[in-house]
């Protein structure tokens, strides 16, 4: 199976199994990329303001959590390969430690669950923890999304 | 409580219940948006294109999940006032229906559980129920989030 599915660059559900992983390429994180972001969606102090982070439970500037989120999603685009793409009908997110500027992020994926659809043949529900992780394999967050896979089309 | 609260226009842990709401201001999204945030961040053809878009599980163009996630975030920092600001330590997210071009969100949040630190006696965690909805009233994304929430200061 997984011959076919690196044959075609992606993988159905039928491809899948618990325990397969997936690693992402990285991105590197600087301090405009995080205030650009949060001036946009989430103009706090400690993602906004280096002077005023200091003083913040977050001790100095860090990354929007949804920021994080962001970029893991494209890193995920990037290094897990689906039929059909990435397609999320939701999930668990924490985020253990902050995202700082100068961090270099990349996204370890294992999928920890499969379940075939009851009302759509067509499809089924993949479950994959993804750790986000920086250049010293701190994990800044992990998200255990639902996605939804089709399967390959009958011949 | 609450005349403190509203005094000092940010509420403190002890100024807290379950069962108080909060209500955002709106977001109207377009598809200039939707693409913008698709490209940088979610580049998949349900998000950028919308011939492309048709011919999905979407059936047309659809707001990233992070990207509902990040403007909802964006109202919340508007419409939730909290003493030092909203700092998530993570929670679940879900996406019941797509985010279009054309909505007009906004965030309707809950506090249904307040829970005070047993090892900091300076902050409690804070569990607060956010509906982002749109125009219609269609709950497009239902967030539950744990928001770690200072005390007022000892006098």
């Amino acid at each position: 199976m997984t011959d076919i599915a690196q044959r075609n660059g992606v993988f159905h559900f039928e491809d899948l199994h618990v325990g397969q992983r997936f690693s992402s390429g990285t991105h590197a994180l600087d301090e405009a990329q995080i205030k650009s972001f949060a001036r946009q969606f989430d103009p706090q102090p400690f993602h906004v303001d280096d002077d005023q982070a200091r003083d913040t439970l977050f001790g100095g500037l860090a990354a929007s959590g949804w920021h994080t989120a962001a970029i893991t999603m494209r890193l995920m685009v990037g290094g897990v390969p689906l039929a059909g793409g990435i397609i999320g009908a939701g999930g668990e997110i924490n985020w253990p430690k902050p995202t700082r500027p100068g961090d270099v992020l990349h996204v370890e994926s294992e999928i920890v669950e499969i379940t075939p659809s009851r009302s759509r043949p067509d499809r089924g529900m993949v479950t994959v923890r993804s750790e986000t992780l920086n250049q010293r394999g701190e994990t800044v967050q992990v998200l255990t999304a639902k996605l939804i896979v089709p399967r390959r089309a009958e011949a």
